[in-house]
């Protein structure tokens, strides 16, 4: 039997799983992230508690095939951080290169958000499928995007940045990135909290969102209660990311988008929502598009670390 | 000495090149396409003019290492065409396995434009980069997405669309494909002429395009000579050109944006007015793109279909 580590390394935890190459996870564990003196603890860290754990499982380094690795940055093909990652104080560094020599064994590292949508396309709501785009619904929007089974960095990384598209002229606000009218800015967890605020006070409506703290949960178990002014904001939501989405189908051209993070739990009724806008805007070809929500929840990083090692020789 | 053979079926001529496989062209030349009964000819002229060119040539089969073939229609990896093509006659077909049968030599199939993309990449504007997005304005606008050295076909062979990424919400004008507000409608041939017709109706500042035909080029040679209308018309071009290039940018991530078809007969002259509006636009990460000339003119679609069989194995 051959063997698997995925890693995947957030600001505050390391999230580590075993694997074995038929995908089966054997064991997942979590280490502190320690970010004081530039972060240069945390491959030393995650090097030793791999190493340690596989010696307890008596799984000999000869049949690890190999450590895939996400992190909370921009990560090029070669395994350079040209940016290296702010969250842990690391400056441009080969994360890859340095991570080899630590633990003596084959790294492959990636971006967390490709690496988290090469998970759910090998083991989660992208299955079956090679042409995917994650899309990550959270405090902001990312993407993850995958065409013949490979997922596409960019030139610096930063392939499916698509929480950055712009959507909307008419925007006074202005997003983290310095534009104004960013997807982000209409379909994160935030956005919504946004439009919400916007359609609240614009007039008198009643509504249940009048009522305690405005979240994006709460925008759409309105939706489900039948509220109205929440329905609104939800089709204002639908709106702009169906027009957004549309944009990456026409670029890439995916079978299938699969819908994670926070703002995903409210399920599948987010996508009768997007799909008019999306069906609207996207070119006739590129509507065939299916949409998909995401399956692995906190473990699309870890799956998908391991399944890069894993199907990197296929 | 090996050989490939690279194939440009357009709608009136099929244009054939042979090359040595360090891509230096030994003969290129032309022959009708015949579209009448459902254009079953095709493929068998094209067989038999390769065959008796190889002949000819005193080239043996066995030296070629296959035929690569554009196609004007979208075309997926396994070189079945889902929509056949419409100017050629072609219902739904696997032009990859008739043509085979047909040649008796290995055959690569792919899209026209993404093949042009793949050439400028090989041998063109796109030269030393392995993630590009070429760019070909003509009467419409399209386009072919290249990254780590590999075309993305996409799901439907739909991939690179980009000229029916929705840019403007404020039209009042339908695109060819339905839907208002298209890149296509301003970035291209006829986008700049209908945006110079705007222009002059406006009011009366005068402009040499008062005299004569308004054509793209008439735009652009009005530039050169300082008129300031056109000058305005260019800006208004290089705005939605650079908009929509910014989200191009935001999904892939390119290295270079490679400019090709007959509006950019107008030269280097035309990156100034492209290049503001898609630094404002684009995500951060994304703007370091580059925006370079394409270089082949009409033999990008033969250089880049025998480039696809040389670089396949590699």
């Amino acid at each position: 039997m051959k063997y698997a580590v995925g890693v995947d390394i957030g600001g505050t935890t390391v999230k580590i799983g075993i694997f074995e190459e038929n995908s089966k996870l054997i064991d997942k564990w979590e280490i502190p992230t320690v970010t004081e003196d530039g972060g240069k603890r945390i491959i030393p860290d995650i090097a030793e508690s791999v190493l340690s754990k596989l010696e307890e499982k008596d799984i000999k380094k000869s049949d690890v095939l190999g450590v895939g690795v996400g992190a909370p940055g921009a990560v090029d093909d070669e395994g350079y951080m040209p940016n290296g990652a702010v969250n842990l104080g690391w400056k441009p560094f080969n994360l890859r290169e340095e991570f080899e020599k630590e633990i003596g064994l084959r790294v492959i590292g990636a971006n967390d958000a490709n690496v988290a949508a090469f998970g759910e396309m090998w083991q989660g709501g992208g299955l079956g499928y090679s042409d995917m785009v994650a899309v990550t619904l959270g405090t902001g929007v990312g993407g993850g995007i995958i065409t013949g089974g490979k997922i596409i960095a960019g030139a610096a990384g930063a392939g499916g940045e698509i929480g950055h598209i712009h959507i909307e002229d008419n925007e006074s606000e202005t997003c983290g990135c310095g534009n104004k009218g960013c997807l982000e800015q209409y379909a994160s967890a935030t956005g919504i909290v946004r439009l919400a605020g916007r359609r609240l006070e614009k007039d008198d409506t009643p509504s249940v969102l009048r009522e305690g703290a405005v979240t994006a949960k709460a925008v759409f178990d309105a939706v489900k209660a039948g509220d109205k002014l929440a329905c609104e904001v939800a089709e204002q939501f639908g709106y702009y990311l169906g027009k957004g989405l549309a944009a990456v189908a026409n670029v890439v051209n995916p079978q299938v988008f699969v819908i994670g993070g926070g703002v995903s739990k409210a399920g599948e009724m987010l996508i009768p929502f997007i799909e008019p806008s999306f069906k609207k805007y996207a070119f006739n070809p590129c509507r065939c598009a299916k949409f998909a929500m995401a399956e692995l929840g906190n473990d699309a990083g870890i799956v998908g670390a391991a399944g890069m090692v894993i199907k990197a020789d296929e």
